[in-house]
């Protein structure tokens, strides 16, 4: 019986008026709960018409798809509500329930203009200046970043150095990174700036070791390069270590973390907030 | 009255087993609609124990905050509702109606590992790769990068190149991009590609000045350069809008769209699959 069902392939339809950000994430968060699974998502983005919306509801009916929707014209989701009920096809409206709780304390009506979250404000320079600047200071290419940036990424080779930085970039922070080599020159800036902006980052011997390996294998060379060797790679975990304890720095490792894990913590330990979308300090420059 | 009210300001409190992207992605959605109020997101991450959650939602009573959860685990989930409902809190359940929906369909169990989002496996080095390929790859450092890429973008100045490469990265696509200045050589890889890769950005000039403009004083700069001057930005955009005639590629006008927006119709326009978390092709390399 459960044989049978896990050989099936489930649909989630995204329905959105806008980029479907907020639902696809959510679909996302379910699927990982089903590792045996085969899951499928099609996405329906920027639907603002009646006729896109049932085009799109009766695409999900021929899948008999799990509908995850964020609409914010009410008349349409009147519309997906009445077709799904009559379908008996799941849907979850994931954006109705808060959208009207801060209606209901404040009595005030939202502005239901679809794809309100993108507005080309402030923010938009702040993270365009953020990704430049993670680019332009990627790699220890300029230390001069350092004195500049609100976060300064330290780490072996492997420790999502450059991801990290992107992902924190798209937070609106700006950030550089360095890798740390036992035989590398230590940039002095490292000495200049407030240690609470540096984040050491490690890993287990192990799974670095594993993670290299399977790096060379990828770009078709031999694994068992001294870039892999176990031993090479304590003693640089190990320069490394004492580096963060003399900078006196937050030292994180990486090993069972996600790039979105690891960056949370950094978030939450330097007291940063996520300022992608909105600015509550009025004294931003 | 409802001056009063838009003058106090709404909290949200994310509380997530894991890095709370899901949640976080609502709470901005909600605070969208509602641009004349004042709101504040507390997020608390990680929240795998009993203890741990009960500090949370104490922490949101103080503050008689608006819960919005992603929590896989059923014992804190119920810890979660039963506090709420006591105390009087709003409180929205993000993950669990798609989960059971899930439960109800195949007889399977979630496997309710918390952050089982993030895992660490083959998309991981996929991932990191398309990132570190974007770096390499940005404002046309080296042409080569379009004959491996997925997405060439080209654009003018302040299309939002970088930003859309990054994004797009994060979603496992390897994107190279190149600044369309008419002075300027074109590669000739640029037409050995297929021409369906190629997406090229442009902009109202109009926008694109003002966005110049404002560059300029944020750089501490005379607005009135050259690089801000209307015809000139005209006849930029008209020599972007020949070559992507020539090169038979997709346009995009950014002019009114987020990077989410420009990304996600990129994804439709090049029937490109957002790979950030699940690979459904067993052929990937």
């Amino acid at each position: 019986m459960t044989e049978t069902n896990v050989k099936e392939t489930l649909t989630f339809f995204v329905i959105s008026d806008s980029a479907g950000e907020t639902a696809s994430k959510l679909a996302q968060a379910t699927m990982a709960q089903y590792p045996m699974i085969n899951f499928e998502i099609f996405r329906r983005t920027f639907i603002t018409t009646k006729d896109a919306l049932i085009k799109a509801l009766v695409d999900a009916k021929s899948h008999n798809a799990m509908i995850l929707h964020t609409i914010i014209n009410q008349e349409l989701v009147q519309v997906a509500d009445d077709f799904c009920e009559a379908s008996g096809l799941f849907h979850f409206d994931v954006l109705t329930p808060p959208v009207l709780e801060v209606q209901r304390r404040t009595g005030i009506e939202p502005t239901r203009e679809p794809g309100a979250l993108h507005h080309l404000n402030k923010n938009y320079f702040k993270r365009i200046k953020a990704m430049e600047f993670a680019v332009k200071y990627d790699d220890g290419k300029d230390p001069r970043g350092f004195l500049e940036a609100d976060v300064v990424l330290l780490g072996v080779s492997r420790t999502s150095k450059t991801p990290l930085s992107l992902f924190l970039a798209n937070k609106n922070l700006k950030v550089a990174n360095l890798p740390i080599v036992p035989q590398a020159h230590i940039p002095k800036q490292l000495w200049e700036i407030d240690p609470k902006k540096i984040v050491g980052l490690t890993n287990d011997p192990k799974i670095l070791n594993n993670i290299r390996k399977e790096r060379m294998i990828s770009y078709g060379l031999n694994p068992d390069t001294a870039y892999s060797q176990i031993d090479k790679i304590i003693s640089e975990l190990e320069f490394a270590t004492e580096l963060y304890n003399k900078l006196g720095c937050i030292v994180i490792n990486v090993a069972r973390l996600s790039i979105e894990e690891t960056a949370s913590m950094i978030l939450n330990a330097l007291n940063l907030e996520d300022h992608s979308y909105f600015i509550t300090d009025d004294n931003e420059d």
